[in-house]
C-alpha cells in the first residue's frame, strides 16, 4: 500500500466515522432515515464543499463518489445499529477515529489552499480548520442543536494548531512538506485524544462567561 | 401555449406558492414585513442558489428576475392577506401547490446536472432534492424553527423517490427524456398529495426514537 | 488622505466594529476564545464572502486579509476587554459605528454588483442588503441566537432603502456615482442612528402577529 493509498483509506474511514458520529449526535432527537442519511452526508463531506466553493474548485465529491457513498453507507449502518455505535467502547474508537478523520481532512485542505496559493499564510489555515468543523456545524444548525462553538470542548482547536504549524514549516522548510502533512496529523491527533481521553475542554478564563 | 411556456407558467406559480406556505409557516412568530419579504423570496429561490453555486453556475434568478419578482410579489401579497392564506381550505390548495412546485424545481434541478454531467449517477440526485428542499431549510435556519429533517413529514422522500426514477430512465432509457421529466414530476406530486390527503408519515420504525 | 483611503481605513473601523459588537452580542452565552475568534470573522467578513460566491467572484478577504488580520484582533481585543465594551457609553458608539460600517460595505457591495453587471436593477439591492446583513445572520445562527429577521429592529432597512436609492440613481443620473455612494452611506446611516437614538422598531401594523 503506497502513502496515496493509505492516506485514502483513512480518508474513508474518516468519512465513515464522520457520518456514524453524527447519527450518534442526532439519535435521541426522533429524526427518521431519510434526515439520518442527509445529516450523516451533510456532516461527512460539508465541510470540503464550503471549502471548495471558497476556493472556487469542483465539489471534491462530485470528481470521486466514493466519499458520498461511504458516508451513506455508514449512515445507514449507524442507522441500523443505532443502539451499538452510542454504546460506551464502541463510541469511545469512534470518537478517536473522527478526530484522526479531522486532522487528516484539515490538513489535506490546508495543503490544498496553499496549493491553490489561496491567501497566504491566513488562507490555509482557515480553510483547513473550516474543513474539519464545517460539516458538523452545518448538522448542528440543520438539527437545531447547540454548535460546537457554543461549547467548552477541544475539537477545533487541535486542528488550528496543526494546521499553523504546517503553515510554519511551509513557509521555512517547504521541502518536508510531506512529512509536515503526516507531522500535523499527527499533532491535532495527539491534542485531540489527550482531549478525549482526559476530557480536557478549554479553561475558564478563556471563556467570555466563567 | 408550448410545453416550455406551460413549465414556466408552472414554475412561475410554484415560487409563488414557496413564498406564501413560508409566510404562512412563520407567520405565529411575529415577523415584520422585512423579514416576510426575504423569508419568502429565500425560501422560494434559495435552493436553486445553492445549487447553482455547486455546479458553478450563474444563480438562475439573476438569469431571470422574474422569479425574484414573483416571489417578493407573493409574499407581499400573504403578508397583506395573512388572515387568508393560513385559512383551512386555501391553505390545503397551497400546500399541493408547494408539493407540484418542489417536484417541478427538483426534476428541472436533476435535468440541469445531469446536461452539466454532475456528479453522475448521485449528483442529478442530490441536487434534485437539494433544490426542493434547499429554499425552506434556510428559511427555518433563519426563523429559528425545526427544519424538515426533524420531522416525519413525507416531503423530500417523494423528491427523492422520483428523482432517483428519473436518472434510472435517463440511463436506460434516454430517448425518453421528456416523457421522463413529466413523469417524474407527476410521481413525485402523487406521492406528496397521498401524504398531504391521508396525512401519511414516515413509519415509526424508520425514526432513530419511536 | 485620498478619498479611496479614507473609504479604507473606514471600512476597516467598521471590520473591527462588526466583530466587536458581535462578542457584545455573544458575551453572555459563555463561549470560549475559540469561538470569540470565528464569531467576530464571520460577523465581520461574512456577508461579503456570501456576497462573492454569488457573484462568483474571488472572496474578498482572500484578496486583502488586513480585513481578516482586523477582524481577528478586534474580537481579541473584545474579548480581553468584554466588561468594557458592552458598558453603557462605549456600547453606544460600537452601535453607531457598526451601522455606519454596514451602509459602508451595503453601498460598496451595491456597486461591486453594479460593475459586475450583476441582475440589474435588482441584484446590486438584494446584494448589497445581504451583505450589510449576512455576516450578522452567519452569527446568530452558529450561535443559536434568534436572527435580525425575528426582530423588529430597524436595522436592515436603512441598507435597502440606501441600496434602492443607489439604484434610481445609477439609472438616471450615472454622472453622480460617487456623490451617490457617498450620499447612499449617509442615508443609510442617519436612518440607523435615528433608529438607535430614538429606539425606533418596526410599526405593528408590519408585523405578522401585533
Amino acid at each position: 500500500m503506497s502513502g496515496g493509498e493509505l492516506g485514502y483509506a483513512v480518508g474513508m474511514a474518516a468519512t465513515a466515522a464522520f457520518a456514524i458520529t453524527a447519527v450518534a449526535a442526532i439519535k435521541d432527537r426522533g429524526v427518521d432515515l431519510f434526515g439520518v442519511l442527509v445529516l450523516g452526508a451533510i456532516t461527512a463531506v460539508g465541510g470540503g464543499t464550503v471549502r471548495d466553493v471558497i476556493l472556487r474548485e469542483p465539489v471534491f465529491w462530485a470528481q470521486d463518489l466514493n466519499y458520498l457513498w461511504v458516508a451513506l453507507a455508514a449512515s445507514l449502518l449507524a442507522f441500523v445499529a443505532r443502539g451499538l455505535v452510542t454504546r460506551g467502547q464502541t463510541y469511545a474508537i469512534l470518537l478517536y477515529l473522527d478526530g484522526l478523520g479531522a486532522a487528516l481532512f484539515a490538513l489535506l485542505a490546508a495543503d490544498k489552499a496553499w496549493r491553490l496559493d489561496f491567501a497566504w499564510p491566513a488562507g490555509p489555515v482557515i480553510l483547513g480548520v473550516m474543513t474539519g468543523i464545517g460539516g458538523g456545524l452545518l448538522r448542528d444548525v440543520l438539527a437545531g442543536r447547540p454548535t460546537l462553538l457554543m461549547s467548552r470542548e477541544l475539537y477545533a482547536v487541535p486542528l488550528l494548531v496543526a494546521c499553523a504549524l504546517y503553515v510554519a514549516l511551509l513557509a521555512w522548510a517547504p521541502h518536508y512538506r510531506v512529512a509536515g502533512l503526516l507531522g500535523g496529523v499527527a499533532v491535532s491527533f495527539a491534542l485531540r485524544a489527550a482531549a478525549i481521553r482526559w476530557n480536557l475542554a478549554m479553561p475558564r478564563w478563556l471563556l467570555t462567561r466563567a
